[in-house]
């Protein structure tokens, strides 16, 4: 069933489209421009009711005001104490009441722009905008041609330029850890890659004081603005992760402080895994997330009223056999539906992840990945990291995957186009002409159209069976290399002027002689 | 970013989970019954607007009027001008006038049962009911052991016992054609395997009346019930595609005669892919698909009020360069958001498919099929054909996909279910034993719960990286081939009552020394 009664393909001599040429190799294409900007028309898949969400809310707060947080920044814990929250030096625990969460919340903006040294590539956090996002973090890397090993500023710097080559990738993220960089200069070093072969969003880590310090003095030289300029709109962002259960460390806590000092947006996610550092419900690990990301956001306003954050929710589950973290799960989905509510009912943009478990780019990475994506873009989130490139739980990045991955993002904005109807579109008088048992591809209307009809994949094939095994069979896994191949030949960095350039070298070479930075423990 | 500071696996000693042994094969586990009524709690996505979907409707109404449809089968044009619709006996074109499409519409059952021969096997087709079909009517097999070849009975009777044995797979399907056997005793042989091998909904081809009659005579043996009886209720269905665009053949219109006169399902899908068989435009080939369903609808109806019939939606598009039929593409997911809001404005149950392009079980195979269910899913569909093991655009039925495919599927069965919340489930009382840092691996509320607290995956690996190079780094379409093996190793028959079985064999041994029943033209 469902075959045609005959092959669809029309003769060479009535067929508009272009003969495949034997070595034409897939092009992200022109028209990806329009991928810049996505605005998620569908309404929100919601999993709670809106009681189970008030419920939730009620419980996170009830943590926090009874039980409460430990904080482990003494600077931090002082500006809680400043705003009225009980605070336990001896065991560093805060504790917040609801009205000091509710006072915060209140000067939560709702949506915000952030800015990189490109303004067209100003991206806007909040309502039904939609930011793609690569992988952040992995130690390792990986491809199918030299295969897994250890981060280098190289690969950091190759993944980048892939990165800054695809319009539907809207930030930039750590994309690797570059582990032959020394520790006290790394942060230089990625930073200035970030802005030099790259001009969307950067990110910068929360590894102490002092290293952001460095960054945001980059992020200025980029700019060409002064402190007070950059205290005016949000140019960069990142990501605070919670040291779950009820835990925010030294850096994390002092990445709060000093971005929001400085107006620069901040992520906020609990790294809550069900099972393992909170509880096994669902209920339970959102009500810990909830609680995590409350006190994160609170942190930010009381530091600064109005400081850009960003609600994260990361919750997935544990394997029931091994403990080992997994992604992707049908529990993950339903827990970003939920946090995309819970963000919602506190007035917060959402970030979500794309992310899998499985250990190389195939049909389980595939599943897995879309799985976390359905759960993302119709649960309607906002900012979705490591939605290109992400493997092996976040261990690896994937060259491969990345452009994959690009695949699907490219598809998901292609899903965000609306369908338009009109007398035009429906074309009864093409249908009429046609007549019975005829076919479309010499219609006027079709000629008119087709070349702008449809997506038009950059590595997904669609060739036929022989076609395929002439070509020797390659998975969609090995085309993919050899599109990351042609786009790092052909890659250009974004201009920048000469003078910036330099400021930001010298920059970078004077602190590595004044000794650089440590993160902080 | 978003990793633990510390390694979330617990020691040996606090783990409550026991240890992965290292044969460990997974099984579709003792809970899977679950999986067998399937009702998806989200609110359905759309695309088109009210007044767009009034639009196509009368758009497609007035190609009915105007236009009209060519129905070869002279019997169904009879039907036609009985129920005031004008024919043209010379150009066998069918014009339907819009009364007479409302007043077939009026006397479709929104939602009915199909009872198999095992009543708890028994569907409901209608409402937010979601039944998960397995692939049907590829001409070609393959697996990884035996490579791609043209099906045999012995495949599709392989591929039926994996189907019998998932619970999420809720009917049987022409799973791949037997081209073994001759054609004069192929419904015969197909449909003995079917109703002994599964006792699971049976699919039967409408490929003229004289096979229809020797099926459904075989599913009245199988129930042992009298045409009387069998009229009471739908104990099996049919897929009608119409030869898009405007056309019905005689096997086609034989069948919606045929199985609307023994009150017997019938799913009417056109196949309507846009650029070839249907205008270049979405908005064309929505109303080019809603103009033949409604034509086969309205068919049913007039032959018998009340009959049960599902809209099928299969509109995707071709490739540009190519014309090659495209699937699991962005314009599809839209067309099935489309589709599931046309079905509904008439009121009828929706059949959406879960289809891909690729050539193989690679990724693209997982991002392709995922991208279909998800228009199929949160479009609302109540049929999702194809769902399990299609592949190479519909010219295969793949072992390995159909176990890959399981697995996604019994993931959006554990997405269905809802998040309990209460005091219990969130256990504000482990949040505050575990403490800031800690982990719930022994937690009480852990270990009362974490048995039974997440999905475990039938085939998809969540070993970490070394644990996958020591075992060979399978794909995940390597694992599903011990999957499939092990399943069919240890498959036994449903139970049937001898003399059933025995009558069954007798037919078509009787039928087929009469000749057996070619199909029509």
């Amino acid at each position: 069933m469902d075959r045609p009664a005959k092959d669809p393909r029309p003769d060479p001599e009535t067929r508009p489209m272009r003969r495949r040429r034997r070595a034409a190799r897939p092009r992200p294409g022109p028209d990806t421009g329009r991928y810049r900007r996505l605005v998620n028309p569908y309404a929100n898949l919601e999993v709670l009711s809106a009681d189970q969400v008030a419920e939730i809310h009620r419980a996170a707060l009830d943590i926090l005001a009874d039980d409460g947080i430990r904080v482990l920044l003494p600077e931090a814990r002082a500006r809680f104490a400043a705003a009225e929250a009980t605070v336990d030096e001896g065991e560093q625990i805060v504790r917040i009441g609801p009205d000091t969460v509710e006072q915060a919340l209140a000067t939560v903006p709702e949506e915000f722009d952030i800015v990189p040294r490109n303004p067209e590539r100003r991206v806007t956090v909040g309502g039904h905008h939609v930011l793609m996002m690569p992988v952040g973090g992995p130690p390792h890397v990986t491809d199918l041609v030299r295969g897994r090993r250890a981060g280098t500023l190289d690969d950091f710097e190759s993944l980048l330029r892939l990165v800054q080559s695809f319009d539907v990738l809207h930030t930039t993220t750590p994309l690797v850890e570059p582990q032959d960089i020394p520790l006290h200069v790394r942060h230089l070093q990625m930073t200035r890659s970030l802005l030099t072969l790259s001009d969307k969003t950067p990110f910068i880590y929360s590894r102490g004081r002092a290293t952001v310090a460095d960054c945001l003095e980059m992020v200025r030289i980029a700019h060409r603005i002064d402190e007070e300029e950059l205290l005016e709109a949000p140019r960069c962002y990142t990501v605070i992760n919670t040291n779950s259960p009820r835990q925010v460390d030294v850096p994390m806590a002092q990445g709060i402080l000093d971005f929001a000092a400085a107006g620069q947006a901040v992520v906020v996610t609990p790294f809550t895994l069900a099972g393992a550092m909170a509880p096994v419900t669902l209920a339970g690990a959102l009500t810990l997330q909830h609680a995590e990301a409350l006190a994160g956001i609170t942190l930010a306003q009381i530091t600064r009223p109005g400081a850009p954050v960003v609600y994260g929710g990361f919750t997935s589950n544990v394997d029931m056999r091994s403990g080992a973290p997994a992604f992707g799960t049908p529990e993950a989905v339903k827990a970003a539906f939920a946090s995309g509510q819970l963000a919602r009912h506190i007035g917060l943009p959402w970030r979500s992840s794309g992310v899998s478990t499985s250990n190389t780019p195939d049909a389980q990475a595939g599943y897995e990945t879309m799985m976390n994506m359905v759960g993302a873009v119709f649960g309607g989130a906002n900012l979705i990291v490591h939605a290109a490139g992400w493997m092996e739980s976040g261990l690896s990045a994937s060259f491969e995957k990345l452009v994959l991955d690009v695949e699907m993002l490219q598809m998901f904005a292609e899903m965000f186009r609306p369908v338009p109807v009109s007398e035009a579109e429906i074309g009864a008088e093409a249908v009429r002409s046609v007549g019975p048992g005829g076919h479309f591809f010499g219609a006027a209307h079709t000629l008119e159209r087709y070349a702008a009809a449809f997506y038009q994949p950059l590595v997904f094939s669609r060739q036929n069976f022989g076609q395929w095994v002439e070509e020797g069979m390659p998975t969609a896994a090995a085309r993919a290399t050899s599109v990351w191949q042609r786009v790092l030949e052909e890659f250009e960095p974004p201009p920048m002027e000469e003078a910036v350039r330099e400021e930001l070298y010298d920059f970078v070479e004077r602190r590595t002689s004044e000794g650089g930075a440590l993160p902080d423990d």
